[in-house]
Formats: structure tokens, sequence, C-alpha cells
């Protein structure tokens, strides 16, 4: 596991190449030249936050609306969807899921443009659908998937903006912010905070993560690292839903990891984090800034909040790793997991 | 909160007499008739839940896409997704949250036929949107909404089978399965396993809940029933998500509350159940059937899955309430929340 993540900058690196980047603008060309009318993906677990990131993405940055298919609706209760109109994306490193596969074939059955977002590109789930993206991650050693995941946001992040570019060429200025990645992954990996802050949490019973926006999907997955790789129950909630319910729930013994980035969804969470320290929460925050009344912060690069969630999930990556060290159990083995899930 | 849910049978009732279906019926056959290409639902919390629900009911009964919005993209980002052909329905028990209203507002200006579903008709959701539905539950006293939450669930349901019809009108079949909820509801209260299960789950450290398809948004409601008055982290998975990261998590001192209907999703959630009794977990089933390895069963009387929310739901709350006041908390009053929530 420690080995997949030290690879991620030279994930986002070998993306950035000439090869990648042609084969993706010739997607995005393609989806562009399709104009469709509203976007549909389809994931699970992992790959479920790497599409939760590229609906907002869509909605915000494309103008269609986006949302994610449950695959139960088409795949146990024969729901038929008419996807005339549609770009259906399934997202999936290994591409082999069976349900995936079974929704994209449906809705390529049903008119959709389809296209698969894997790590296999001779997967199933790649030859099912009309398109391909190859995220090039190459193999992944640990269960947890954490490369897989951060080549996925920027596979759909560069897959999305050529889509907004019309011919898939990404502006200048979105190369330059993009070819900056690899160096900010690096500088944000070799941070030592994590390390230090699993000791903090080795006693933990239980955790909240929250974020709002581009961070709601950061928020989701360091969750999900946190519970494969310490057992470690870990709630993950947007930061306007946190005020609903789960904010009683938020207690002096429960650490919350906020995710606090530059930009309308660090904002709004800046007034939701009072909220917290009045109920005399212990919150760790993710962010280049200091936010007073917070414990401690994860340091990452100050970055427009749409390449956020390419390095704020790094440091809550390490977390998860030297966490799950900590408490003595075994990252590259969590028990009870398989690499590829077979669920129909 | 007690005397919110004993009311529900009455609020099913009340909802099935001639005024509402009427008025219900309207709205469906103004839908029919502007032929939306997609749907979009957006909602918090509680009612978030409910529109879960009617996401599955639009693909499943209507074969329309359907999804959930964010509203953080339209209210913090600026997105102005392209909405012409969507139908963008905002289901709130208060019609009072600020940022639905945002959503309502700027998808009806962007051409997209808007509708509220509500407990309050002159709120300002219900004034923003082209059509209203009324829940009529009447006050909810409690904060934690419990009778809220089923009447949206069983006004949805009309709205999408008025829909389906064409014209409004609910099919002899579909009114004969309504009509038949109030007694079945009211039978299902009458059990008093939910209490016994409290001090089942008394010491519980945390506690999971899962369902598939129709289930789903029950596993998840209950969670946050769980979470709002007892402040137990209580997690919600689909079934095909908990064999993802979550199942690594299951342990014999983690229960597990799993939603096991009689049709396609009950069906496939038996096939996940063996795997967490792998894991030893202490499974509670809710179902009309009992399932080998499970400790206990809340007993729901049976029916098609499409109409088990509205019952699956009541044990669970009741659950809820009794879990709550066997920890000594007070369910009427959750520490830290509001009735109403004012996040941008």
């Amino acid at each position: 596991m420690a080995a997949d993540i030290a690879e991620q900058p030279a994930g986002y690196a070998r993306l950035l190449e000439t090869g990648p980047v042609a084969a993706i603008a010739e997607v995005a060309a393609a989806i562009a030249a399709r104009r469709p009318r509203h976007v549909v993906f389809t994931a699970r677990g992992t790959s479920d936050h790497a599409a939760l990131y590229a609906a907002y993405l869509t909605e915000i940055r494309l103008g269609l609306p986006a949302g994610l298919a449950s695959p139960s609706a088409i795949t146990l209760f024969g729901a038929r969807p008419d996807l005339s109109d549609a770009l259906v994306v399934g997202v999936s490193q290994s591409g082999g899921s069976a349900d995936l596969a079974e929704v994209l074939r449906v809705a390529r059955a049903a008119g959709a443009l389809t296209v698969a977002v894997t790590n296999a590109p001779s997967s199933p789930l790649a030859g099912i659908a009309e398109l391909s993206v190859d995220v090039s991650a190459g193999h992944e050693r640990a269960v947890a998937a954490t490369k897989t995941y951060t080549a996925e946001l920027l596979a759909l992040l560069m897959l999305v903006e050529g889509v907004r570019a019309g011919d898939g060429v990404l502006p200048a200025a979105e190369r330059a912010a993009l070819d900056a990645l690899p160096g900010l992954a690096e500088r944000t990996l070799a941070d030592r905070t994590p390390a230090q802050l699993a000791h903090r949490y080795r006693f933990a019973a239980r955790l909240v993560t929250t974020g709002r926006g581009y961070a709601y999907p950061t928020a989701r997955e360091a969750a999900l690292k946190l519970m494969e790789t310490s057992y470690l129950p870990a709630l993950a909630f947007s930061g306007a839903d946190l005020l609903h319910g789960p904010l009683a729930m938020t207690d002096p013994d429960v650490p919350v990891l906020a995710v606090v980035g530059s930009g309308p969804g660090g904002d709004s969470m800046r007034e939701v984090l009072p909220r917290l320290g009045e109920r005399g929460a212990d919150v760790v925050t993710v962010g280049s800034a200091d936010i007073a009344g917070a414990t401690a912060r994860l340091d990452v690069p100050e970055v427009d909040e749409r390449y956020a969630p390419l390095l704020d999930i790094l440091p809550l990556q390490q977390l998860a790793l030297a966490l799950a060290l900590a408490r003595g159990e075994d990252p590259d083995a969590p028990r009870g997991l398989k690499k590829v899930t077979t669920t129909l």
C-alpha cells in the first residue's frame, strides 16, 4: 500500500504524457461531437467517489446535469430507462464488476453513448463500452485502492476539460495547471504529519470525515480507506448534511477530519466548523491554511478547488496506512475483502 | 417522537382521501403531459432518503433516468446545468431549506419543470416550484423526522404511479394495494420486538445497516434515525457496496440490521448475508420471512418490494426511539440539532 501511495506523482506524470493525453482527447472530442444532454455515472466503492467528483465537474464545468446511477435498478429490477440523450460513464479500476458491465450493456442498447474509465483496457467493461479511457496506473498491489483512485480522478478531469474545449485539446492554462500536479503531489507526500496523527487516533472508537462540493468525494474516500485498512468506523458527511442529524453524534471523543480548501466549498465549511466547536469536537483539517479552533492540519499546497481532490486525498491515504500499522493491522491484506467484487 | 410514529397509519389514510389523491393526480398529469426526458431530485437529510426511493421508482416504473443532485454544485460553485428536458423535484418536510429553494429557482429559470414535495404548502420551496405536492402529515413534534418521511414516501409513490398512468389517476390494482397500507402499517407498529431489541443494542459501540434496491433508502434512513436519537454511529451500505471495503469492518461485536424483502432486492441480500456470517456478524433482519443464521427478525407484512419501504422503516423508527430511551437519551430533543437547517 505504501508503494502504491508513493507512485501517485509518477502516475499523474504518466497520464500527462503525449500518448495518454492524445487518447483521452480523442474520447473527449467524440463525446463533445455527440452533444449528450445529461450524464450518468455508474461505479462502486472507491471508483464511486471518483465518479462523484466527475459529476461535480460535469455540472459545474460542462453545464450538463449529472448523476450517479444505482446499478440495482437495472440489474435487479429490470429498469430500462430511455438513455438516448445520455452519456453513461462506467468507472472501475478492474473493469471486472459484472453489475457495471450490465448497466453499460443496457445503456448502449438504449442508445446512450457509453464510456468505460478503467485501469484495465482489455477488461469486460472496456469491451462493452463504445469508448474507453485507460487510466494507466499500472498494477496496484494492495487491496485498498489508492493510485488507481487518483489516476481515475485525473483521467476524468482531463476528459471533462477536453469535452469543455470541444476538440478534446486542453487549453494551455489548464494544461499548465495539470502539469504542476506531479510536483505538488510529491511535495504533499513528503510531509510527515499523517504518521504523527496516526498515534493521535490510535484509540479512537470512530471518526467523522466531512467536506463540501469537490471536497465531499475526498471525505467519502478517506472514510472508506480508514474503514478498509483500520476497521475504524468512519462516517462521511457533506458539510451541509452534518448540520442535520449527524451533528448530534459528534462529541469530544469523536475526531473530525474536515477537508477545507480555498474556494466556495472551503468557505462554506468554515461556517460549519464553529458548530462542531460548540460540541467540543476534535477537528483536524486538510488544507493549505490554518483554521482557528482546529487541533492540527494536514498540509496540502493551495490550488483551485477543482484540482484539490487530487492532492487532498494523499495525506488521508497515508493516515489510513499509518493508522492501520499503529493498530497492528495489515493494510495489504484487509480481512474479508477481495480486489474485484462480483455482486450482480 | 412516539406520537409522531404512531400517527403514520393515519397519515397514510389521510393521503389516500379524495382531496389529496385528486391534488396529486393533477400534478402527476401535468408532469406526464410535459414528457420530461430525465428526473433530478434534490433533498437533504431524511428527505434525501425519500428522494432516493423516488429515484428508484422513476427508473424502474417510468423508464426515465433519475438522479440526486448535489445542491452545492449550483449554490456554491455557480453551476448552471441545462435542465430544459428535466423534471426537478425538491423534497423537504419544512420547505424552508435555502439551498433547495435556490436549486429549484435556478432549475425553473433554466427551463425545467419544477415540483416541490413538502409538508408545508405555503413554504418558500412550494412557492418557487411550478407545481407543488402537500404530503399532509400534520405538525411533526419531534426533531427526528418520522411521519413526514413516510408521508413523503407515499406522496412520491402516488406521484410516480400517477405519471405512469398518464392521466394521474391510479389504476384500480395500484389503488387497492395503497389502500391496504394504513392497516398493514397499524399491524406492523403493534409488534413489540423493536423494544426488546433495544436492550440487545444497549451497549453496542456501532451498528451497520444494509439493503439493496428499494430497501437501500430504508437502510440509510434507519442509520440516520439511530444517529440522531441515540448518537450511535450507524453506517448504511448497499448490499453490493458492503462487499467492498466495509465488509472488513464487520465483527462479532458489530450488529448488522439487514432489510431483506420479498423480491429481487431481498434475493440479492440473501447472497450477501452468508458473507457477513463468515465474519461472525450478529445479523437482525427486517422482513416477512426468517433467514437462516439471523439472530432475530423485525416482522413486517409481505408486500411487493415497491411498497415495502413504507412498512420496513416503522419498526426501525421504533427501535431508534427505544434505544435512545434505553441509553438515557431524550429522543425529542437531540443535542445540537434544529428542525430546519439553513446551510446555503
